[in-house]
């Protein structure tokens, strides 16, 4: 199902913003740079920011998620514009509603020596939020800054209220990618959904490739809420918040419909479930999973449930936004062979 | 909060089913056979099989889910007579409602040649079951039989309905380890709860410590439901279905109370969140988890709420049980020094 | 499914906690006295308090919610010893597992001049509680008087902040109505399932027949958490809760297994269902209405799902136990008449 | 916060689709005829069809939720082209984002003789959906046809597997209002959410009126997917479909800001949360119905909380779609005099 021949979808680059012939790569490299300027807030149809072939290589960047707003101790919420400001969208020549574009994710660098932490209002799996309102006083709000070593390739919680300091290892990826809804809808960059979009997903990192349903001619592809690192859940709301510099490559598989996101590497298959309450995030990620076993490697859709039951992995990404995100997988020593 | 002084838990033992002196290890060694004689369905209050002092081992067994009732192609489930038989209870000296029951893995060994899959009806993540009943029909009775090599610690998926066959390594855990409930209540074999239960927790294995709320004299302490292997979720409704053989060592934290399970090892503390939607699983270990840090390692709360929105880690045990279950986990290396 | 002979089942009594000619009414008169002495905090097997031939009126009373500890403004919540003080279990001779108890409620009095009304803790729509815990401070304890005048049949509520009255007519109910689970279970009493339990539903009132299904030898009856009036969800927590002084009759209907309670009355058939979320009640109940209605009244299923979807009602009972309940009806007159 | 005086906004009608004097009414009447060529399928900005001024009368229709493709028995639902189409949007001069949309409903006539019911794919409580996928196979497609008979003002159900008729009584109402979201999205016409939206309300009914959040100049009202009669939940997926003939009134709260819709009549004030699972809708609905007693009505917030528990009402309008939808309400009769 995800089978593609290279050679059809690495047709000559053309135009973009900055277009340079890469060395040693496929297809040419297109260079973008973000500014709150130019970034959006809604997934949705809007005048590309550049023009890529399949096969050409992005390098671009991310602002981080309150617009870079947030920068000493003293700054507060109120400075934020608005969440999740977005790089993009992106026109990918030759996506039609129908294919599927895959992007896979080549370098991503963590821009600055500084990420944020922050109870942002409305989020938080610990506390009333505006799709889980309840009658106590909010938690206060609070900020935490960590600072990032690109040596050790480390960032440093430090506590707040006690002298506690302890590293965590670098792990960057978008919290947000994803492409123009179907049906002519247009969601805010806090929601993910069939489109993508604010996935949570540390899966969106190097090394792995995402696939989204097209939905409109070009795909429309958008970036941002860069994270440094996050735990499972994200359960108080936010990452370790950062801008972000990023190498990606671009593809479109002809003809192939898929209704969720899905991710691939050499070692496993992906799929994301999307919406509230989780038990309909897993539902809906093993049912894709089921179906794409079934579809490409041949076993009949029991025998797949079943083989999950035994060998499947589950990772929550996130319960805090307004759907919820689960990526369901199993690695591929688990699979037959894929069908051709 | 989870320190004990070994030296005073480790009394001298008395009688069991069956003590022995252990040699190098501390504590007796009670053996206690399991036969489908004596299985119990509900935990709660019962008569106890076999007496332990803190510090005793636990040499036993469990039958499988099934009660050990499918052992060979064209058995059915219909000739299953009750789910999840549970050895036990077993009674802990000195255990006291308000004390904590710590029970600690030693080892956990594959009974026989052979594990089970089954689509057990009422069951699974993708079928309507009675607590999410649906119109359709009901998927038709599937079982799968899995091969055990003890020499590759493996167990083999053979493909109902074409040839593939796939290994897949062993990871014993009891599907079931509980204690009687608290406020007079006895619950079915097949509810994970706040007295720990069908948690269907991976973690449930060899090198953890699981500690339980004691509410009754004795604690009552029983398991079964063995896995060789699960998958994420447990989302057809079995494991690798197989009887185990066990050691376990027990210990009483006098005057500690919690409100449920929790795991510990060498390099991490786990909480469990048990109930449904999963949304609420998730709520439930999250406070536990924070309070556990501020308790013992001295973060303020909200400290350790942000900590863990960066690093905290969770396992979907499964979605399949009347109550689903979630374990949340955080590496020691991200806490400060354990208060004393 | 649910025809029966009345002059069958109206043995003539027997031997009960004190037993009286009834006048009029078909069967004996059975009275009973509850008091904080002989309460119970489980529905599981308990030495009866009474026996019950079918047919026979059993009149009786409960202790409200909070074991009338809270009488007088000043009073805590502290000073209650247990949630949901039980009133029973009544015996009802005949009634073997696979049978259904039916309870028909001849009338329902308030005790006393006062109902209570309280923030519970741990309860609570807009509050966290225990399995929806979140790190806010929890909302201050507060309780409210309800003056009850028997001559207009209303309670006053008085506002704590402000100066506003307002008269709230009179609707007594049992919360808590059930009988012995299956299975061996034992349950709180604070909770509402397949054995009935605390439902909170205004349904348990006078006109209505309440079906159990029949889990132990006599059924086992149980009744208490009296609500002069309650809106719908309960969301606060509490009803105007008060003791009650009750008339009921017991029947058996022998032979027939019913899955989850039922209520009837001469205009509708009524089904619960109770877990969580809401979303699983709803499909519990409705899958039950369906099945009943094409048992029942001959309709296919698919024609009995239809027509609910254009004339059901849905009543929220309550979403703040640890389960929640939803009831399902439809008004007999949009059904074909009863299959005999 | 919902006072207004009429006399501000019942500013001389300007023109329109089409203007004509209303006789003894307020406001003109502005009559714009909706056909399949300009429906619309999502809620967001778009040219409107006609322009209202406050205290306007707008005269329309709706085509069915089917766009009237279902006409007899054979035609399938392959034969709709897209679900809920909508008639508008209708722009309203001088609603500006941070007002309050007030539509009071003066009249609806359901058009023709036929109304359908479906199950349409993806839709219903008792089946699998997109977003509570299962591996079932799925239900059947079926159509029923409900011959609607003005004089009596009933409908009447056919049963498709038996010979069993029976009238059910119009309610007509809009299954979809709603306005342009916030924060630029666009929504599909499936979807209710904080901008009203296919809330499959009963209460969008005559004499009622609905308040809406202005996100967008103009406001841009939207309604379609008329409904002659449903049943709570609606949980087949569809009510009885029918093409409707409608007159409203609009008029703008100037400086009043509104989270989500609310609707009110002489005797209640009602409030919509929408999302799931239900539990949430609840949430979202209580806490506004809160504010909105505590605002307007001048209780305190605990006690509005204590009221609502012992007389609101909940009304679970639809649990089909991809959010559902609650109204909670409670009768004036029990609040303070409204604050001025």
């Amino acid at each position: 199902m995800i089978v593609f021949t290279v050679a059809v979808l690495l047709l000559a680059g053309g135009s973009g913003a900055a277009v340079a012939q890469s060395g040693g790569q496929t297809g040419n490299v297109v260079k973008y740079h973000a500014t709150m300027k130019d970034v959006k807030y809604v997934y949705g149809v809007a005048e590309p920011v550049a023009r890529l072939k399949p096969g050409d290589i992005l390098e671009t960047n991310s602002v981080d998620a309150f617009g870079n707003a947030i920068q000493k101790p003293g700054d507060t919420m109120s400075m934020v514009k608005g969440d999740n400001p977005l790089t993009g969208p992106f026109y990918i020549e030759g996506a039609q509603p129908g294919d599927t574009l895959a992007v896979k994710i080549l370098d991503l660098q963590v821009e600055g020596n500084q990420g944020i932490g922050a109870f942002a209002p409305g989020f938080g799996a610990l506390n009333e939020t505006s799709y889980t309102p309840m009658l106590h006083p909010p938690l206060p709000e609070k900020i935490w800054f960590y600072p990032i070593d690109h040596a050790t390739n480390t960032a440093t919680f430090q506590a707040l209220d006690s002298n506690f300091k302890v590293k965590i290892p670098l792990h960057p990826f978008f919290g947000c990618i994803g492409v123009a809804p179907a049906g002519g809808e247009a969601r805010s960059s806090i929601v993910p959904a069939e489109f993508g979009g604010n996935m949570d997903s540390p899966e969106a990192s190097v090394g792995n490739t995402i696939y989204f349903p097209v939905n409109v001619p070009g795909a429309l592809l958008y970036m941002g809420d860069g994270h440094a690192a996050m735990g499972d859940g994200e359960v108080a709301g936010t990452a370790i918040e950062v801008p972000l510099r990023a190498r990606l490559q671009v593809s479109v598989i002809k003809g192939q419909k898929i209704s969720w996101p899905r991710f691939e590497n050499d070692d496993a298959i992906m799929t994301v479930g999307a919406y509230r309450p989780l038990d309909d995030c897993v539902r809906i990620a093993f049912t894709e999973l089921v179906n794409w076993i079934h579809n490409d490697y041949g076993l009949s859709e029991l025998d797949a449930y079943e083989l999950l039951s035994k060998v499947a992995r589950i990772h929550l990404n996130e319960m805090v936004d307004p759907n919820y995100v689960i990526v369901a997988s199993i690695e591929k020593k688990f699979l037959p062979s894929k069908k051709r």
